[in-house]
């Protein structure tokens, strides 16, 4: 932790966001040494206080009012990106353009135009650029990816994921901007939605062609907006159209033969975060559940009869994708370290001058499963994903 | 027990099903004082040999091998049908033409035709009409149902449900009678899809519109046949082609706004009877397993804030239906319990001159969605169920 | 079930275990093939309109108004005994002096001097003598045992069993007859201490030593009696010393070095029939729980590093003791199937001239355990089972 | 994070609690204002490659090899004693004396006269003095603690807890320092032990009696020690005698007259950290286990009939203690944080100049029943704590 060559951040945005790429920075040298060491340069918002606040809090050495002060600035090498989703392109496509490596938040784009071209100028930079599918590094996620990619499943015949919430179920809840189609793009297709495709794709392969169901339940909600965290304010009392979806549902078929069943919502009472897979192929099954992220549920068909039944592993021993650096087994880790994770190998990318997984290919990708879910709630039909 | 009225049951065919029902009359007076008593009066079977062992096993008075003696017999009140899908119509009709009660089991048929016929009739015939839709009669469920009627869930948001199992996995395994088209109709939609569009209709309402796919991951099998509950045997090596689904998923939308994700698969391994829902209301939630049958999920969104969370009922309790004729609370009850429920039920309804629920209504409304299914999967679009 | 030899059962008492045991001579020869079927000869009682009533709901030939009577009889074959514990003795010695075989519900006797009679009497008379350790029949149980005795957990390091129910925490519960103790014996020990005691014996083996602590929470309670199942109803308002314990738990040495902690409470609130044990040996573990009785929870230390978890197995397989004679795979099954169990094993034994396990040896040695623990918690010290 | 009061932390030791602890100072700023900062200023271990390198990875500005000087360094603090359990005592009592404030690893110490040596000394220093019972900070822990002392519960009537891990039931594992008295002063008891009684104190009360056993399996071992982590080399193939317990388990009476039945082993294969827990209270009943940390079981009696069952509460809400600060309802901590709970009360106490709990106060507490379960053990009887 001592003589590694420094990596300066410049983050953009500081919501919830913000505050979970910023705890992955303090605790990223601590856990992994990835021949690089991060340092946190400067936050950015148009809110001088907030912002000033934020870079307090979270422990940057300086804030800025303007992100395009944070790419002019060449003491910053990377431009992490946790604004809201409409932002995303014209930052990114900036700090590329400057030479800056890029992290961005998920969902890449607002739309397929915006991430081709960003995916495009990725390519043209030659820089390391991440887009933050973080829960492919649980370090359950990683083990399952391990055993697919090996072949310990088998031909992958099904994964059914659900990405479940309740947090807009109160219909007095504000239109805060992630339920503003202008702001974000969608509503849980983009926001938790992405989350079940790109770790369907990381897991069972590309989608060939879909059909889907876009549903909003509440059509208007007071105007209002977050303030801080969660938390919300209402305007007044007036009122405001939803037009982003409250859930999303759509069945797939991979290009490898398997099936997909996905669905995500905000009006699942009781699911807190309920982001929960599973895959059954050939030789065996897996099950995961991020409120239980730790564990992962394992169903081999060669065990020997009588004795067959799903294993309840606690993925945090030494065999463990990423176990080790943490803790003895036994000892979980939570929600933080799926960027801890992320941000490892990103460093690691940086420090070897190689690429890393997820990128803005993966980001694209997974924005054409998004366009494909639109196109074809709209359509009432299946559509390829290539289309899209 | 003594008393009262005896009703002689004569039951077509004797496999699983047949196990399942003689059980359940040999208990239905233990728990349930229906008001009538049913005598396992006779069973028929074309295999002489055979049935005359499962009237001994299952205590049946007297065996036929041919139905249509049981029809003929005065001294039978009920024919109840544990046959193959494909000749449930043509017993059904006859028997209600005789007069007879008729107890089904399920899909009511194999096609829209046959079941408009088989409600036609039932109607004109003014006998009880049960259709073996056993899992609507778990305490859990019916306790489900108690919640959601009784507005405690409020509006219905989704429902997600799967019956998940495992049993044909093996390429080598034969191509039994419910993997031929022309005996069963369908593979996994009809066997145990039907199971989990019966328990939505029961729970959450119709149907309107829905799309599908349906999949067929082994193409073809070795010929042979089931010899006596799920084993089988193959005949020589002659293989054979699979016109039936391995696994099937669908949309829906509901009449009463509900979103619905379904899926059945015989391909997902380690999901031994995996019969499961969720259903997600605007006060609350519910989950449901088959495979832990006597536990109700319950989320109540009143709950104390910071005291939020899925309760594990246990409906063994007084409170719950049909519980207090079993255990006292916490001693579980089985899968047979299903349907000693059911049947106490269409007695009861023998009893008073009533009708039973589900009936042959129910059984056309399930086989519209069934026939929906088929078209939208053929189609590549959604379909309305009131068009099939 | 045709020709097979009809083994004629008196028995004695109709109350909750009443119920268990005739419903299990009812579904026992539906299930299972022993040799002989039993017939439902007769019920006592002194109450000869609740034991007349009794008579016609479980299906009994005849009844009579004293216990005395169904010895005379000749037509009698088995005397099964599920009265309050303070009679178990003067019937089951009455029953074996006339010749007859005995089935009589745990704990077997009120003292170690009665018990020891029973089993001199057992010895002498030659009949198959069973006591009512039911639990032992679960499958999984079963499969626990094979496991065990075949060697796959190795040296057994560790038991720790509970049997936690909260039926009587209400203080104005009344003084009802298990709560007295010339009637019951002990309390919450002899009623649920006395189950995992002999599960305990089953699985790991004898107890060399313990030491243990009895607690009566709730010191007098108005005076009642239940009426029917676990009803209950007061007599006015008159209060009565409870000279039970409401709790007790325990710490054993086994005789193969094992380390036993045990827990017995009526006092443990949501715990309805909360009967748990988990063992430890030097190659595996296995939990189990009666609430989800077919499942077994097994962990094996030489599973491959990073693929080791707990299973859940669920005891419905061929694989699996008992299972194949009830439903396929995955179909569990309820409380009931614990007697079915263990009187397809007494039946077998009188078909064969065999004994049956758990015998009356059984009884007294448990007793001898529940003697031990009564010893130990007036002396405040370790105790022998043996001094006993 | 500005310009608050930094408060100097000097660490003697670095194995696995070393890096706990060191993570929770980096990151306790990040979630909690406390009113001071705690700068991580030198870390001392003997030698001196391993702790530069320890200072390196864990972020410590400077290192010394003789932890005295630490004590003599002006610019120091806090002391925080993380070694082994045999020199804790010597290094508080220096440390108070220099008036720094300490924070010790459990156990507090060796011996009783220790103990008591050690609350002397810190009452006479006024120093803030914290013991390291970390699991007191899980959230969920917390908030078990409010219903019981709001007296959600009623009336305690249970414990019953346990810690099982497996990581030395290999009979090759080495005899690390935490296997032998003369470092360790205990095994399981002192290690594992030590926590589930400490939790008990909390959450119910003080201990009045017990009666215990102590149990030591594999009676030698290869000479050895870990090296890092909890991996460990063995020393050619010479043996050593184990003198401590690899298992103990005992019974409590509370003072306020609840019943505890406690267990700690290290040979319960497949409980990688099994720390539980269940509490039987007159209104409701929790449940708690380490390995999913963020849950709390509840059952409350009051909840409607039918309607009752333990609620898996995920204790990420704002409701919860320390929650807030960390991230959204779902999203789920892990281990470290029950450290970061810790310092943040330790912090805040030196900050306004009060005491934290839990202090050397329960550390000496602690103490004796570690003492008193000895004294038990070897006397075979009851014994009081207060006589320890």
């Amino acid at each position: 932790m001592g003589n590694e060559r420094k990596i300066r951040v410049g983050m953009v945005g500081y919501q919830f966001m913000g505050k979970a790429h910023s705890h992955a920075y303090r605790d990223l040298p601590f856990f992994f040494d990835t021949g690089v060491v991060p340092v946190m340069a400067a936050v950015s918002g148009r809110n001088e206080k907030a912002v000033q606040a934020a870079a307090n809090q979270y422990g940057f050495e300086s804030y800025e009012t303007d992100w395009r002060r944070l790419i002019e600035r060449d003491d910053i090498d990377v431009i992490d990106i946790v604004t809201p989703n409409n932002v995303h392109a014209e930052i990114a496509l900036a700090a590329m353009e400057a030479g800056k490596h890029v992290i961005c938040e998920k969902p890449l784009a607002l739309t397929m135009d915006q991430a081709r071209e960003m995916k495009a100028a990725a390519d043209k930079a030659g820089v390391v650029n991440a887009v933050c599918h973080n829960y492919r590094f649980a370090p359950a996620v990683q083990y399952a990816k391990q055993l697919i990619e090996s072949g310990r499943l088998g031909r992958i015949y099904h994964i059914r994921a659900q990405y479940l919430q309740d947090w807009i179920m109160d219909p007095s809840f504000p239109l805060v901007w992630r339920l503003r189609k202008e702001v974000t793009g969608s509503g849980a297709l983009g926001d938790i939605g992405a989350h079940i495709i790109d770790l369907a794709r990381f897991l069972v392969g590309e989608i060939d062609e879909l059909v889907s169901e876009m549903t909003t339940f509440i059509k208007e909600r007071p105007l209002g907006e977050m303030s801080g965290g969660l938390n919300a304010s209402t305007e007044g009392g007036k009122m405001g159209e939803v037009d982003v979806d409250d859930a999303v549902s759509f069945l797939a078929r991979f290009q490898n033969g398997a099936m997909g069943v996905f669905e995500a919502s905000r009006f699942a009472a009781g699911n807190r975060n309920g982001n929960r897979f599973e895959i059954n192929g050939e030789h065996g099954s897996i099950r995961w559940d991020l409120e239980n992220m730790n564990n992962l549920h394992v169903y081999f068909t060669d065990d020997k009869a009588g004795q067959q039944g799903f294993r309840t592993i606690n993925c945090t021993e030494a065999e463990h994708p990423y176990a080790a650096a943490y803790w003895p087994a036994g000892h979980i880790i939570g929600y933080e370290h799926t960027f801890i994770g992320l941000f490892a190998e990103t460093f690691r990318a940086i420090a070897n001058g190689t690429q890393v997984k997820p990128d803005f290919e993966d980001g694209l990708r997974d924005q054409a499963v998004l366009a494909a879910i639109e196109a074809s709630s709209e359509a009432g039909r299946w559509v390829k994903v290539e289309q899209a």
